[in-house]
């Protein structure tokens, strides 16, 4: 009885190996299954920020918009490289890991045919003894009885040869495969991290050197530029205010009174036009400051 | 009726940054707060790896069970610098971008002060034109209405530069402010890539370097040595095999057969202390090949 002790010990320990891959494997597979839908999930939200991004740029004025285009190009990069991660961790760390249930299923089933086997060889040596004990003296049916246990016996051996063979196997396989897995998670979050910074890199001095001034001039056309010649003397109140920067130093202090509007239309229109081909000067010089090819303006 | 047109085009640009502002950055907000729950779910999913991991490598050979640590702190370790960054968004990117809400109702309350003015500056010009019109004759009405609209008028002029000076200013601290938070974003977007660059490179050569055969011998001498002396020898076939490894070339080619075996026993007994203490030694040895201070191994 011993012998089937430690028999029973050994039996433990390859099927808790098998066991425990099948139960933490199971587990690893569905966790990173869900770690990469999370990345996917991450990856949609951030699709919709670029989505936004360029809508919002299309209501700013052009160095902004440059700016935000370009910021939501260089967000959308990093979202390209999330997809191939998620793609990647779909194919390299979640198939292999879903694909070891099959592995497993063989080596359960070959610790069930060892149980069976060594069930029998039991079951074989039980009834040697009751014939030994009840009948000593049939030494014909004792003999046919040892023959069973004997064969029993060596069909145990071989059995269980088999049997370490496969856990042998399963485990140097199950080491080799759990390196590689995880080996290969590193590698697909390594590379995509690393393209991450290569684009934030990027991206950080391209929305640092955004002109807010220039911006900001043009902005200020517009609202006395395209509409307004007649809005710009709005604007030049008899108390020069810094608040209002684009008083013309050259314009007189004037009222503000409805009635006296008309005449001073024509002239203030050439002042507007000096104005707008000022900021539009100041544009052109400007462009040397950017650090995108120009044609991310477009 | 020109005049006031021109006005409306102008208050309209007014209006379009303002409600422009206000519907992108409240887009902007619930996104990027998404983002970063999205971040946060991405953190819990890989924290609950890092659990896994931990259960796994207590079921796992010395070897092994130091490897999947070691890879399970460092994975850990990301997941803390996600928190950072989790925390980071919230704070520098979501925060400032729902502040914008009390910023954006103080404009649109200015513009409309303005169109309240200017809608009276109407009404007085308006009601002046028909005194005109109806009683040219009557003078002294007709002035009060002039000093009605001249009143009026200063009063729109008042308000207009009023509403231009705080678009102006909202227009420049909006600029000022989506260059800070995209800056900020893109910041804290690479601290944490960075990082986890800096970690998966360390980690990569952890897991690389696990010794698989060292881990396969632990797990060779766990079946055989501390169970099984007797279980040894089953290994040991009439045709020895090569994947049975530990099949010691010392020993004699044997029968299985049980009745044989009890004889056997105790010889078998030092073989496989033999063997566990090659295996033991073999472990010291290897240990040079390892990247991991020793204390993780613990």
């Amino acid at each position: 009885m011993n012998i089937v002790l430690f028999r029973d010990s050994q039996v433990r320990i390859m099927e808790n190996t098998v066991i425990d891959a099948e139960k933490y494997f199971g587990q690893f597979c569905s966790l990173l299954a869900a770690y990469a839908r999370k990345t996917a999930r991450l990856r949609d939200k951030a699709d919709q920020v670029v989505l936004r991004l360029i809508d919002f740029a299309n209501t700013e004025n052009p160095e902004m918009r440059a700016t935000l285009r370009n910021f939501a190009e260089d967000l959308a990069k990093v979202q390209d490289y999330r997809q191939a991660q998620v793609e990647r961790l779909e194919v390299k760390v979640v198939t292999p890991l879903k694909l070891y249930g099959a592995q497993i299923k063989q080596t359960r089933a070959e610790i069930k045919k060892f149980t069976r086997t060594r069930n029998n060889e039991i079951k074989q040596l039980e009834k040697l003894e009751k014939l030994r004990q009840k009948s000593p003296w049939d030494r014909q049916t004792i003999s046919q009885a040892e023959t069973s246990v004997q064969k029993a016996s060596v069909d145990t051996s071989r059995t269980t040869r088999q049997l370490v063979e496969t856990v042998d196997a399963f485990q140097k396989q199950k080491l080799k495969d759990l390196q590689k897995i995880f080996l290969d998670f590193v590698t697909i979050e390594l590379a995509f991290h690393t393209k991450a910074v290569e684009v934030y890199s990027s991206a950080f001095p391209t929305l640092q050197n955004c002109d807010l001034d220039r911006d900001l001039e043009d902005f200020r056309a517009k609202m006395r530029g395209v509409y307004g010649h007649y809005d710009a003397r709005l604007l030049v109140d008899t108390t020069p205010s810094v608040a209002v920067p684009w008083s013309l130093p050259g314009q007189p202090a004037q009222s503000t009174i409805r009635s006296q509007r008309k005449e001073e239309e024509e002239s203030e229109d050439e002042a507007a036009e000096e104005d707008l081909e000022a900021s539009l000067g100041g544009r052109g010089r400007r462009a040397s400051h950017r650090t995108r090819a120009p044609q991310s303006e477009n």
